[in-house]
């Protein structure tokens, strides 16, 4: 069975291995060097491969995503299915990126840290979990299980999807009309949406006008979501108290960036989470082997909606 | 029923309400000013009594803490109880506040922030939180829920007590002897014990010489617990990669302090949870209730241990 790999950030050798340890007839070739005869490629495992690199592949089964976005597969051969990575190593990672920076916010680390400079001891309020509203949009793997998580931890928490989710202790809003009222009960605003074209620049100056002022935004899930231009004004009005982005229309986010010096925005390189290719595997091989016995693979990607 | 009220922190009338919701014979009484006839006084309930404030109460049935921690009733009338106070919202309050930091440090927040001020793109290795050895001092109310909440995320927490306790997916380490092996392998090092003759100054030159080099601490209990001096230089040696403070030998913290302004080192003006009357009044009813059945009160301290 032979497997295509191709991506600019991981190393092919620890994919091998973890997909060897599952697949014992694996045929494993990294492009473009190890591509071989075409005719044999059944699966493919990819982060952002170049233009191209899908076509002349008769007998493609599969893509595989190295990560839980798809958006980078920018144009994957027809009738051929597209599978999200859901990973619960990728997933708990996230989970504790945005669970790490809600606490933070919540606590008042930040206001904390200003008075410490200033040499102050000022107590500020103090406020339970279930004082504080939490808004996670994306109601999907990621976006649920952080959800969960911080209903957990006794956060008010409302989630926001395209189309309704009911989850356990979640306030559910969806769709266009529900948007704005989901903003305007958000104290913490968290994005773990997929990058579609209904999701681009989601976060702009007509939803971060919905917040009410001294919110917080955090965005996990792609830089395509974010209007740079209107965070920024945000964060200088003070609409916005704080901003953590991990990913950036441009990654790495150029020198020049002024995001790099924009007061109350915490950046960090695209590390909220990460696939590991022990867990992950376990996860791809379980999917092809899916596909093999003539099953639709789990997670596949609808592509009228894009996710 | 007289109960004696007494804090310097604290609003008496927010505390006379929580109270009186609960005891419809209650008779409030805020030292000095309403001490009133003496021998009615049946309960007190203080932070930080005066020397002598307690004596010559002859009908008194026990002396309620505000807070967990009792070492600031430094004379308790002879053969009256002191209770500790055990309140789910002060516990949960310690537990965000502990889960915040750890989640912190173990996501590298404080790295990535160093790295921002440089604009610097620069991812570091991804661990898993199972990777991240947690170690709590004390493992009653307050550190045996953070140790659980802790456990939960993944993380592989160690507790430490004075004597051997028995909790659910942690790591048992006890007693003087278990001290050291307990410090050897707790990279996030965190302290929610009881301020006693024997623990105090626990964190010294010697215990933080145990920890492995870059370990973090934080430190939510007593400002006793620490050896100031001994802290500063683990912190400029590289011993320490970062410590969290909320409280201090001296509180408020003097303005002269090394400590506003030591690198690696994140104050907070003991903020890290607080006694809620609306929360707390329930348990301390039902306790005085206790008592006038003629039964032993709930977390009463034991003096020989001094907790």
């Amino acid at each position: 069975m032979a497997l295509l790999f191709y991506s600019p950030d991981d190393d092919p050798e620890r994919w091998r291995k973890a997909l060897a340890r599952h697949l014992a007839d694996l045929d494993f070739r990294v492009w473009p060097g190890g591509l071989g005869e075409a005719a044999g490629i059944e699966f493919a495992l990819v982060w952002r491969p170049p233009p191209g690199m899908l076509d002349g592949l008769p007998n493609l089964k599969a893509v595989f995503s190295l990560g839980a976005g798809v958006e980078h597969i920018a144009d994957p051969p027809p009738g051929v299915p597209v599978v999200r990575l859901v990973d619960p190593v990728l997933t708990r990672g996230m989970t504790e990126y945005v669970s790490a920076r809600v606490l933070h916010y919540f606590r008042e680390f930040p206001l904390y840290a200003d008075s410490q400079r200033r040499g102050e001891w000022r107590k500020r309020p103090f406020r339970q979990a279930a004082e504080c509203r939490v808004g996670v949009m994306g109601q999907g793997v990621l976006g649920g299980d952080a959800a969960a998580a911080l209903a957990a931890m006794g956060f008010s928490v409302a989630g926001w999807s395209r189309t309704q989710k009911r989850l356990d202790g979640i306030e559910g809003f969806h769709g266009e009309s529900g948007l704005i009222p989901f903003l305007g009960r958000t104290d913490i605003l968290v994005c773990l949406l997929p990058l579609t074209p209904e999701t681009e620049d989601i976060v702009n100056a007509r939803t971060l006008e919905a917040l009410p002022r001294g919110a917080y935004l955090i965005n996990a899930a792609r830089g395509g979501h974010v209007d740079e231009e209107a965070l920024l004004a945000a964060l200088e009005s003070g609409r916005l108290a704080g901003a953590t982005l991990d990913v950036f229309k441009t990654e790495p986010l150029p020198a020049d960036h002024p995001f790099w010096r924009a007061s109350s925005l915490t950046i960090t390189p695209h590390i909220a989470s990460l696939t590991v290719p022990a867990s992950a595997a376990a996860e791809i091989t379980a999917n092809i082997a899916r596909i093999r016995d003539g099953r639709e693979p789990l997670h596949a990607v609808d592509p009228a909606r894009g996710y």
